[in-house]
């Protein structure tokens, strides 16, 4: 089944299946010849930008002094001259435009869902997503879950948190259009992971959605409790975002090992959902590009320069089918190298066969979330009685990545804590709220007297991270 | 608008709205004769009760006993001779009937969603519903969102938390199905209150659903952070369950004057979702009884027995229109007096004018969450270095509730403690996590020494609620 590229955007059939043998969803699209697959692809993104040029102030104005107009995109060459969109540039244009920035292309009382960032240089990024565009979503995560094996009457238990966090609706949504049995269960909250263990052996779920870390946590606190992952529990496949882990093979074998389960590796970026775009399929050879659905290139992290397969790069993505939030030529800061040798599937993407094993600037990743250190530092500037310097170092207690901020406090607080040493006390519970309402992630804080974290002249190396998050 | 009532069960269009300026989702059903109502609510309930007869082996069974056949039930007063269901009912039949039990009348397969209890008297419930049935329940829930003043282009804040609980994901069923634009926050984690305080400042939605402690919390923290909840917010709208506090006067009025909106009561019971069928409509008079969606009697706490209009009863609830979990008959447990006299809206539906104010039974409500004291002795005896007593005390710190559990420690404890006092420290933990995983709350645990906590020879009096939360 090939929908008509001239319709755009796509409209897809939501009773639509395969018969539940095939191992491809839209088998011709999946497995043809990738120059005649990007015929269809250009022809999508011809429709994408044209309706985002003339929608979209940010992207017709940002074209415009670039000198480039969709008119004269007549080849994928020509394409790669429309310049590249930073997340910078969107917070900086929802900052100027609030809340949702002049890329969004419907009216505002169209916009459907609200999801965001959680905000880690200081202005959160607000997600606006159609009523369409939702389901289109839903149809792309359905078809790359069943290309990892999925199908209905599985039962998926979605163990990550209900928020701003795109990944766990992504995953829901995906598996309500592949008819599975959803178990929205979250995570986060004191006592909740017992909680989760009593109900995973009652349920029996078959499929398990959260983060790497999440997974390999779940295991051991199971095991401490008495239960055995192999037995109690009956997950067949557990896929992943958020996190680099599932992509990296030792985190992947001891994940396979302790539930017995296929381990799928995914995940582009929030701003990008549908987020699996980039997917393993059942042989776990490393994450299909499914270009069809987002259009990926891999740059060099310098030139910006489209890299040969082979070499290492920075995918940069283009919806292809977005309505409401698109992003054309957004540049990831993720590193990867891409492959287009033959998967056994028999898919004919290109792959990232190491998955996205680090990062091209300071971003680091704690609990799937995203952090600068410009974050941790804006939040700590917000709590008078902070001194001048910190330092953030990252460590993976069990399994689970910890985060602890040194931050210094002033002279003022000093003084007054000879006469009353629970103000200290305060200021950490005020600095570790500021923290977690800013970057989205639990800090511990240990306060450190002033002058005493190192002054560097140029960049202070502010990040110690314990972890080998990628090794 | 009418469906026929020969349907069984009801399709709804999902395409249908009504003129935004119409007061009514469907005027003719909600403005009628309530005795020509009645005729069309039999009809519905003869389907509902053959179909449950014929699919779940925890009815058949129970009807039998009881003597009394779907064939037989001429007449309403004919269904009241149907056997009540209590909660601990259904929760021993899921434990006979792993996990879904008896009553669930659609292959496993076929559940579109699980969610579920916390599970205070030490089993949760689990909550299988069925795709059809997901989809009654937001044409329900939009319909009654309609009655209160809700409008495609409102914006509709979700602050509870996305897990088992059923009131976040209906409001979010209901709202997807109305075309507001949805931004499912969530709730509960720490640090997320003030997340949530600048997304509503930055996104100004229009109505907010949650908890009515969490509602004034929000707005004491807004106050506290340099927010002011009358300019910055924009609620116009704000509808609750999970807590009587909607409808009680002198809540409902502070919470009124802290947004300038119109503080809406809501709901029935998890395992009845569609929980807004007990609603009230924008002129807030006490809650509608919705009966064509489900039906509700209010019967004598102790003979069971029927109550007329203005006398005090237990509401019972019965599905109309549910083809997976069906409840027939469901004993709620809440207390509520009931009117038939006119609503200013024009709507015929039964009212409970000063909403559901009180308990029949020793269940208490913490932070929307039901807890039983026997939940809470479950979780405790569960630990090693437990004593004998305990006792709960439960306070409202600013407008959260607190849960406070002071419990013994056992003789073996107080020796060991001697050499090593962090022994004390690990009990309190441990008795916390257990805590919460078992009764889905965040309790204190105050630890005393064994044989401090006084004995009676009768019923302990263990609850201690110094919330007024029913005044």
């Amino acid at each position: 089944m090939i929908l008509n590229p001239n319709e755009w955007p796509p409209k897809y059939d939501n009773e639509y299946f395969p018969s539940p043998r095939d191992r491809y969803w839209f088998k011709e699209m999946e497995t043809m010849d990738p120059s005649r697959r990007d015929e269809i692809i250009f022809k999508k993104l011809k429709a994408q930008i044209a309706y985002a040029y003339e929608r979209a102030p940010f992207y017709r104005n940002k074209w415009d002094e670039a000198g480039i107009h969709p008119n004269q995109v007549k080849t994928f060459e020509d394409f790669r001259k429309i310049p590249l969109v930073y997340k910078q540039e969107i917070r900086e244009d929802q900052a100027k435009n609030p809340p949702f920035g002049s890329y969004l292309c419907i009216p505002r009382e169209q916009v459907f869902r609200i999801h965001g960032s959680s905000g880690t240089t200081g202005k959160p990024t607000a997600f606006a997503i159609g009523r369409d565009d939702w389901d289109r979503i839903g149809n792309a995560h359905a078809r790359i879950m069943w290309g990892f094996g999925l199908r209905p009457g599985d039962s998926l238990f979605i163990g990550s948190f209900f928020s701003l966090y795109l990944g766990s609706w992504g995953a829901l949504a995906g598996g309500e259009r592949l008819r599975l049995t959803c178990f929205p269960f979250g995570a986060g909250l004191p006592g909740q992971t017992l909680m989760a263990l009593r109900w995973i052996k009652e349920i029996r779920p078959t499929a398990f959605y959260g983060t790497p870390s999440f997974a390999l946590y779940l295991a051991e606190r199971a095991r401490e409790e008495g239960f055995d992952p192999l037995k109690d529990f009956n997950f067949k496949t557990m896929f992943f975002s958020g996190e680099p882990g599932a992509g990296i093979p030792a985190t992947k074998r001891k994940i396979e090992e302790s539930y017995n389960c296929k381990c799928i590796d995914l995940g582009t970026m929030a701003e990008m959902t549908p987020w699996m775009t980039n997917g393993e399929c059942e042989f776990r050879t490393g994450m299909h590009l499914w270009m069809d659905i987002v259009y990926t290139e891999l740059v060099d992290p310098e030139t910006k320069k489209g890299v040969a397969y082979g070499k290492e790069g920075v995918p940069v993505y283009t919806h292809l089918e977005r309505t409401s939030h698109p992003m054309i030529r957004l540049f990831s800061g993720d590193l990867a190298t891409w492959t287009n040798e033959p998967c056994p599937c028999g898919r004919t993407y290109p792959r990232l066969p190491k998955g996205m094993y680090g990062r091209a600037d300071d971003m680091f990743l704690v609990r799937g979330e995203n952090v600068y250190p410009s974050g941790v530092e804006g939040a700590l500037r917000e709590v008078a009685g902070f001194g001048e310097e910190f330092r953030i170092i990252i460590t993976r207690e069990k399994t689970m990545d910890e985060l602890l901020v040194q931050a210094e406090y002033n002279r003022e607080v000093a003084a007054k804590a000879q006469a009353n040493p629970q103000i200290l006390g305060q200021l950490k519970q005020e600095m570790e709220d500021r923290l977690k309402a800013r970057i989205g992630v639990r800090a511990n804080v240990e306060l450190v007297e002033f002058g005493k974290i190192e002054r560097t002249q140029f960049k202070a190396r502010r990040v110690i991270d314990k972890r080998d998050l990628y090794k």
